[in-house]
């Protein structure tokens, strides 16, 4: 069956998979080919009727671009055999620096070899936040950028809680404390409460949380606490040229889990532009990301 | 004599020129090979000891790229030139819409024969507001933008005003009304005061003040007037995917002529990475305007 436009593959249904999904159906240029999602429990509401939901990305025929919508621990291993088929991919792996940058390395490699782009730290932050102070230190070159989230949940953090062995679920809020500094608070539902010391020390010192202030909590139930808002403020006060007191700010408040769908829906278009290899969204044209052509956002953005 | 980097040379030393030379000189990537400026008595204060100051660019002997410091409307012609050497040319023509795009579609043709890149549009509105732009519509495709600029003078606006025959000095200043609307407030020193109905008349109907409520004053003296301090705020509220309500917002605050030549001579380092073309900055990736290495900007900024 032939599909128009950017063939995409969406790899895990949880709430970005979601956001995902929407993203892809309100785009002009892409067509839906499937949902990668063994855990059947998960493919519930949203799913838009008639899409195919597999086991493996190999049962859906062409692909394209695939949306690797798993949490980031899971994103490496997934999205290297993907690429080896020579199906781009997207990713919103969210640890900074050296870790992305490896991942990155290993996948530009494989794409080499393949054919195939990634994009990988495709969501908000890494994501469209890096873009910004990319351009903020391009307009001042000398001077400090502060990134302070929140308040809301962090997918990444809250998905790294959970995966401990005895969490029975979990979530973790990121309270801006204020230039860059933020307070980790941690509610979880434990198997059997007499862990709650241990739990909390592994917490402590999982590279997620040890920089950061962190409190952990035992809840009943973190259901009452859930609310996908999030945000971020991103501040530069720098100098251009040798002019001193040059500030910018900018500031996002979202629901999460359907920006980060909707950025990396945007990336998988660019990705189709670029010529084979790995990328963050710091080395793409913001154009490449726009469901329209060059001379038209260059009339409209520019 | 061979100087290390990117050769630059600088053309029209007016405020824009004095911030692109302060610019230049705290890049550690480039060298200032001189600056173009016919008339000698611009040549002051800021310049440093021992620049060549010539008539012509081809007075300067071997440059990469030269960064056209000039009014919007004397870019198209003496950019023209400069491309038609080979030599890559940066501008921060400020006309939006069509007229910017047709200029990038002539510069396009010639870099594509000289080899040369044009970057039009580079200073921070066009410029990297537009890549704010770009990016706030590729995280919500519906939605709406507003831009807000000032208080501040609008250099375009009064170079538009100081060319008009019996103008002897001119300032306008942009003022935020709010949700992208302004309001134009023109001073105007005239080499004769009977003139200021007539003078009126052609400001209201020109191009760059026939869209805003526009004042002019006739005053003595423009100078008490003077602050290069500016600044604009982008807003946007759309939807990523399905969900509504995603708020973004940026503010910049600047002194205008140092950030305007600080982002053409980023936009100079972006241009030498750049296939020969013309290009406004939402085509161009962002790491290419940076000052260090892709890897050192992923780790340290994505």
């Amino acid at each position: 069956m032939s599909v128009p436009g950017i063939k995409i593959a969406i790899v895990g249904y949880g709430n970005v998979g979601r956001g995902a999904v929407d993203a892809v159906q309100t785009s002009s240029d892409m067509t839906l080919v499937g949902v990668v999602e063994p855990d059947r429990s998960q493919v519930q509401a949203g799913m838009p009727e008639g899409t195919p939901v597999v086991d493996d990305i190999r049962q859906l025929g062409t692909i394209d671009a695939a949306i690797m919508c798993l949490r980031s621990r899971m994103v490496y291993e997934h999205a290297r055999s993907v690429l080896e088929m020579g199906v781009s991919t997207i990713d919103c792996f969210d640890v900074h620096g050296a870790e992305l940058l490896a991942m990155k390395r290993g996948f530009h490699e494989i794409c080499l070899r393949t054919g195939a782009r990634a994009i990988t730290g495709a969501g908000w932050d890494p994501g469209t936040d890096s873009v910004i102070r990319s351009i903020m230190l391009a307009m001042t070159p000398r001077g400090l950028t502060s990134t302070t989230f929140g308040p809301g949940i962090s997918m990444g953090h809250t998905a790294a809680v959970k995966s401990l062995p005895g969490v029975r679920d979990a979530l973790s809020l990121t309270i801006p404390v204020g230039s860059g500094v933020h307070r980790r608070q941690v509610y979880v539902e434990l198997e059997d409460r007499a862990q709650e010391e241990e739990i909390r020390t592994v917490i402590r010192n999982d590279p997620y949380f040890m920089n950061d202030e962190t409190t952990v909590d035992v809840v009943e139930d973190v259901t009452p606490l859930v609310d996908h808002g999030h945000g971020a403020r991103i501040e530069r006060v720098g100098v251009a040229g040798k002019t001193h007191n040059q500030h910018m700010r900018y500031v996002v408040r979202c629901t999460n889990p359907a920006l980060t769908g909707q950025v990396m829906v945007a990336a998988a278009r660019a990705a189709m532009k670029m010529a084979p290899g790995a990328y963050t969204l710091i080395e793409i044209p913001p154009v490449f990301m726009l469901d329209m052509d060059t001379d038209e956002a260059v009339s409209r953005l520019v």
